[in-house]
C-alpha cells in the first residue's frame, strides 16, 4: 500500500510516500480502509521528535482516520502511528461510528479538535453558563469548535484571537463576540478591552509564551486558563502556587490521550453530542484543505506555516 | 470596650489588651455584640503583616465574629478588621443568620474554615462522584471540614494527613478512609498507598513546599490540586505550564474573599448547605479551643505550633 514514511526525524522534508506492505491486524484490531488522515500539529512534534511522548524510527505519522472497516463500519478512529496510510489499524476502544450525512473531514474534525475543544471547555475549565471564554487561535483546528461550542454551552461572550484579518472575520461568523489580534502588543489589555472592560473567566490556549503570561495576567478571580500545546514553542513563565492563591487563578494542563482513559465514557458522549450538533446545524467544522496523500509535506508545511484555516486532511484514495 | 490591638507587628507578643473606644457604624454597616470571635492562621499572617493583602497600623485583628446585631438578629459575619473585641462593624453582605440551635464556634467554623472547604470542592476541583480526595492538614479548622464535606458529596476515598497520632485518629472519626503522616519521606508514594495503590483525583493542600511538590506528582490525569494556603511557610516549587499538560493536570489558587463576590451568592449557599448538614448531625465542627479575649497570644502561639484540633474562639464576654 502507498503511506508516508519517515525514517530520520526533522521538519516537512522528511515525509515521503513510501510503497509499505499491507498492516496486520492483531486480535481485536480494526483494520480501516482509509478514507481520510486527519494531520494535526502533534504530527508536525512527532516528526521533529518533539512530541510529548517519542517515537520509534521508522514511522508511518498520522493518529487518526476516518474509513470503513472490514465489518462495513465506517468509523472514524485514534490510531497509535500509521495514519498517512491506505489501510491502517486502530483500537475499537477509541472508534466511534460516523452517523449518516456526517462527511469524513467533519468526523475528523470532532475527533480530536472537537474533542479537545469538549473536554476543555467541560472538564479543564467547567465553563458555567453566561461567562466569558477567550480562544486563542479561534480560527484554528481546536479554536473554530471551541468558539461554536462554548456558544452552545451559553457563554456570555466568546473572544477569539487569530493572526490575520481572514481569520478573526471566520471567527466572528462561527459566533465569537469580539476578535483579537493574536500579536497584540498588550494581550492583557486587549482582551480585557474585548471583553467590554471586565477580566475573563476563562481561556483556552494552545500559544505558549507572552500570550500565556499575559492572558493569565487577564483572569478574573476565580478565572481558569487551560493549556493543551504550545504552537509558539515557548514555554509561558513558571507558575508560582502562591500567585495563583492570591488572585484564586486556576491553570490547567490537557493531554487528550488521557481523556480517552477518563471513567464514563468521556470522549464518547463528546462525540455523540458534537455529531448532534452537526447534524442540527449548530456545529460546524471548518475544513482547511484536503491534500493527496503525496503532498504531506505540503500540508506540514501550511499548518506550521499558520496560513490555513480549521481540519487539514490527506487523502489516501487520490 | 475592651479589645486586642497591636501597634508594631510581629509575632504573638505584640497582641495586647487595651481599651478603646466603641467603633461607630458607618451607613449600612452592622454593629454586632461580639459573642465569640474566630481566630485563624491568616490573622497570624496580618499581625506579622505577611498576609496576602497588608494592613496599616494601630490593627486590631480578628476578621470574623458571631453574635447580636443592634436589630436582633444572630449573625456570623465577615469583618475587615476589628474582629478581636467586644463589639466589631460588619457588612450586610457578607453577614448570615445563625439557624437555631447552632452554637457560635460553631457558625465562625463553617464561615471561613467551612466556606473555603466547600469553595474548594465545588468550585476549585469540581469534587465528581466516587473522586479520591487528599486532604492536608485533615484535622485542622479547613481539614476537619472538608473531609466530612468530601464524603457527604460523594467521594469515593479519602485521605487525610495529619502531624500526630491523635489528629489522624481525629480524620479517622470525621469519616477519612485512611489517613498519612503528614511527615512522610515520600509523600507520593505515601498517598499513593493510601489510595489503594491507584494516584489520586483531588488534593486540597495549604502546606506548601515539598507536601506540595509531591503531592503533585500523586495525580491522576486530570488530577486537580487546589492550593490555599502555606502553612509551613515555604513557597512549593514553580510550575511548569508543558508539564500540567503532560500529565493533564490542574493546579487551582484559591482566597476565601475573593468567593464572596462570585456570582450566584455562592457562600451563602455554602453557609446554608453546612447550617443544614449540622442541624441533621452530618456535619460538625471540631472546636479546638475557646480563650477568654486577654489570652488571644496563647491562641496565636498554639495555633502557630500546630499543637490544635480544629476552629478556634476568642470570647470577649468572659
Amino acid at each position: 500500500m502507498r503511506a508516508i514514511q519517515i525514517t530520520e526525524f526533522g521538519g516537512p522534508e522528511v515525509l515521503n510516500l513510501t510503497e509499505l506492505p499491507e498492516p496486520e491486524p492483531g486480535p481485536g484490531d480494526l483494520l480501516v480502509e482509509v478514507e481520510r488522515a486527519g494531520v494535526n500539529y502533534a504530527d508536525t512534534h512527532r516528526v521533529e521528535d518533539t512530541y510529548l511522548s517519542s517515537s520509534g524510527l521508522p514511522l508511518v505519522p498520522g493518529s487518526e482516520v476516518a474509513g470503513r472497516t472490514s465489518d462495513g463500519r465506517r468509523v472514524v478512529a485514534m490510531v497509535d502511528s500509521g495514519g498517512y496510510a491506505e489501510r491502517a489499524l486502530a483500537s475499537p476502544h477509541t472508534a466511534y461510528d460516523i452517523p449518516e450525512g456526517v462527511d469524513a473531514s467533519t468526523a475528523l474534525a470532532l475527533l480530536i479538535q472537537g474533542a479537545t475543544a469538549w473536554v476543555l471547555l467541560r472538564h479543564n475549565v467547567h465553563l458555567a453558563e453566561g461567562e466569558s471564554v477567550v480562544v486563542h487561535a479561534g480560527a484554528g483546528g481546536v479554536g473554530s469548535l471551541a468558539v461554536q461550542l462554548a456558544k452552545a454551552f451559553g457563554a456570555g461572550r466568546v473572544v477569539a484571537t487569530a493572526g490575520s484579518e481572514d481569520k478573526r472575520e471566520l471567527a466572528l461568523e462561527l459566533g465569537a463576540d469580539a476578535v483579537v489580534d493574536s500579536r497584540a502588543d498588550d494581550m492583557t489589555a486587549a482582551l480585557v478591552e474585548a471583553n467590554e472592560g471586565r477580566r475573563v473567566d476563562t481561556v483556552l490556549d494552545m500559544t505558549g509564551g507572552r500570550v500565556t503570561d499575559e492572558s493569565l495576567h487577564a483572569l478574573a478571580p476565580f478565572g481558569r486558563l487551560a493549556f493543551y500545546g504550545m504552537a509558539s514553542r515557548e514555554a509561558p513563565k513558571p507558575i508560582q502556587l502562591p500567585n495563583l492563591m492570591r488572585h484564586s487563578a486556576t491553570v490547567s494542563g490537557m493531554w487528550l490521550p488521557h481523556a480517552f482513559q477518563l471513567p464514563g465514557n468521556v470522549v464518547g458522549r463528546a462525540m455523540a453530542e458534537m455529531f448532534d450538533l452537526v447534524r442540527t446545524g449548530r456545529l460546524r467544522a471548518v475544513l482547511g484543505g484536503d491534500y493527496p496523500l503525496d503532498r504531506a509535506r505540503a500540508a506540514h508545511e501550511d499548518l506550521r506555516s499558520r496560513a490555513t484555516q480549521g481540519k487539514l486532511t490527506l487523502d489516501p484514495t487520490a
